[in-house]
């Protein structure tokens, strides 16, 4: 079981979704299973494929419509404690026009993000042409900008990830193989975390695959290792920091590898640079982008720069060419470029950043020289 | 990695697909990722929140869309034996509007069952206006119809389980802890199949809530016991089979449960004895239930009847109240009635059925009684 917030967290976030909605001019949100739940019930009740969702009238008491045989476990979350009507459904009862009926009857409705195209289109039906809008952009107040309690949470993930890349050094000995690393790293996050999330130990040509995790590829000396680690804490918030190592000492590694991570520093440095209220973010991307091409290595920078984190590992604000949402106080996010030079070794430099007034903070602070 | 039928049942069902695009006077389908798509495709790649579809337009060749950086992962699947085209995207790039690109220019479009909201709207969008419907039920011939080749599997799946089944007595003895048991369970599966889904260890009063999975809880003489394993094998396919179990032996078990366990096995028959084609998934459920009802436990069966499974262990048909699909042949799902006393105990008997052209043939035969 996650953690709660205390409950009177959540009743104002309920209250600033109700508002938003209001000023939006949206008849309410419907919200299924998963983080946006979580963000405003603190509940991750699953129910598989039945439908599960808290609607949100702009006006009105919210409804948490749920099937009666998962009702037990809303009341594990902080539900109980708020202002919302628990309205369990049955099979042959229609669960999506419980929903409907708890909203107003005109205006447009937001949907959240987790829905599925069965329950998103039988909606649509039962809302009988209304317009039906994204909540996770049309709601970006409510979802991508972080609450003070939130990036509370994301900071001691944070800290509790830089706990591990500490332990990192030790554990690339040339002759153990990536699983025995990972396996390793494994344990350290859990006594850090209540879960993983994932280990990526990528050594040599590994590590110029973004998507490899880990093998029983065996260390050599030299090799340079982009470890990746992540793991989930607190109420639900996720940790996600990226390191380059050089098995034996940065004095072993091929010394192209050591003049492109001096451009990789550069392009995180860039990327933190022009991240701030008021700029898109692409063109954060484009900050660190820019500095890798100009440096020759563009070709082999082939991911986005980052990702919004939280309640999930992957959210808005994606930071990546064709998004011009414009950056806000409270967003919180990855700043992550990599090179990747097939065959030969890949690098990244990851940490997380929350948007303040006027910059980014980060707050991951792990130490960010190839060692 | 999954294994992969060979590429000509890929191919024949892209072309059957194609057909009843045709038929049903549709434009193509757009599959996200997930069960749908391996059953196409035999590929379960995974982009997170990034667009990946395969889209089947009613004339002409399929298009495999995917962020360029996971091409790699489509590689592995039966596509590049396949007529497919792969179109990969980078960011900045409309992965919606690619899709839709590849379809015809009219006619409504199926969307795939594991598309999320923010994928839904924008291809709404992108399609202007032309309507939208569920693949999982408008073409219900491709994906609740189970082909030979997918029975067969399902029927491996089901002879896997029956063996784990049949180890369970000797695992259940009085001073064991649920946990122990389902460690060994856990092993036993994974023996058999290449994943275990879960493992489900209710005695006494904790059977008496589906949702239990196991506990610390100490095993004592005449205990019910609920066992309800599954797990994957082969190309993706899923086990699930729950049967009720005596510590010590029937001879030491509440008489009241007895009694309960020879209603449920009635049920069960008589949900065996409806389930045919041309008669509706709600009047299997109603076939059990009325035996259970009758018999004076009607409210202590709180769940459906049963669940389609194949490529997932819950999709369509729901034999459940309210669901007036009609069974057709080939449309595989469980039977499991089940009977729960709150504070005293829980008892379920779950096989697996596929629809004959004249009745069902149960695919899990472990020995049904209690023991």
């Amino acid at each position: 079981m996650a953690e709660l917030f205390d409950s009177t967290v959540y009743a104002d976030r309920l209250v600033k979704a109700a508002r938003l909605c209001r000023v939006r001019g949206l008849a309410g949100l419907i919200i299924g299973t998963g983080p946006e739940l979580a963000y405003l019930t603190g509940s991750w009740v699953s129910s598989h494929e039945r439908f599960t969702a808290l609607v949100v009238p702009a006006e009105g008491t919210p409804v948490f419509v749920v099937p009666a045989t998962d009702a037990g476990d809303v009341a594990r979350s902080a539900v109980p404690r708020l202002d919302v009507e628990v309205r369990g459904w049955t099979d042959g009862q229609d669960a999506h026009a419980l929903a409907v009926a708890a909203l107003g009857e005109t205006g447009p409705v937001a949907l959240g993000s987790s829905l599925t195209t069965l329950h998103v289109l039988d909606l649509q039906r039962k809302l009988a042409g209304r317009e039906t809008v994204a909540a996770a952009t049309t709601l970006k107040e409510l979802f991508m900008r972080k609450d003070l309690a939130e990036v509370e949470q994301l900071y001691r993930a944070a800290t509790a990830i830089d706990r591990v890349h500490e332990r990192v050094p030790a554990l690339l000995r040339v002759g153990r193989t990536e699983a025995q690393v990972a396996a390793d790293l494994h344990a350290l996050i859990l006594k850090e975390h209540d879960q993983v999330d994932f280990v990526i130990v990528g050594s040599g040509p590994n590590g110029a695959n973004p998507h490899h995790s880990h093998s029983g590829r065996v260390l050599g000396l030299g090799d340079v290792v982009v470890v990746d680690l992540g793991g989930t804490r607190g109420p639900g918030y996720h940790s996600d920091s990226t390191r380059t190592y050089v098995v034996g000492g940065v004095e072993h590694a091929d010394p192209a590898a050591v003049a492109a991570y001096e451009v990789l520093q550069r392009a995180h440095a860039a990327a933190v640079a022009q991240a701030r209220p008021g700029v898109t973010a692409e063109s954060v991307d484009q900050a660190a982008r820019e500095v890798i091409t100009q440096a020759g290595y563009g070709e082999y920078f082939i991911h986005r720069t980052g990702h919004g984190i939280g309640l999930s590992t992957h959210e808005e604000p994606y930071i990546m060419a064709g998004n011009d949402l414009i950056l806000e106080p409270g967003m919180c996010f990855s700043i992550e470029p990599g090179i990747y030079l097939p065959g030969r070794w890949g690098m990244r430099l990851e940490d997380i950043a929350v948007v303040s007034d006027t910059s980014v903070e980060l707050l991951t602070r792990h130490q960010r020289d190839l060692r």
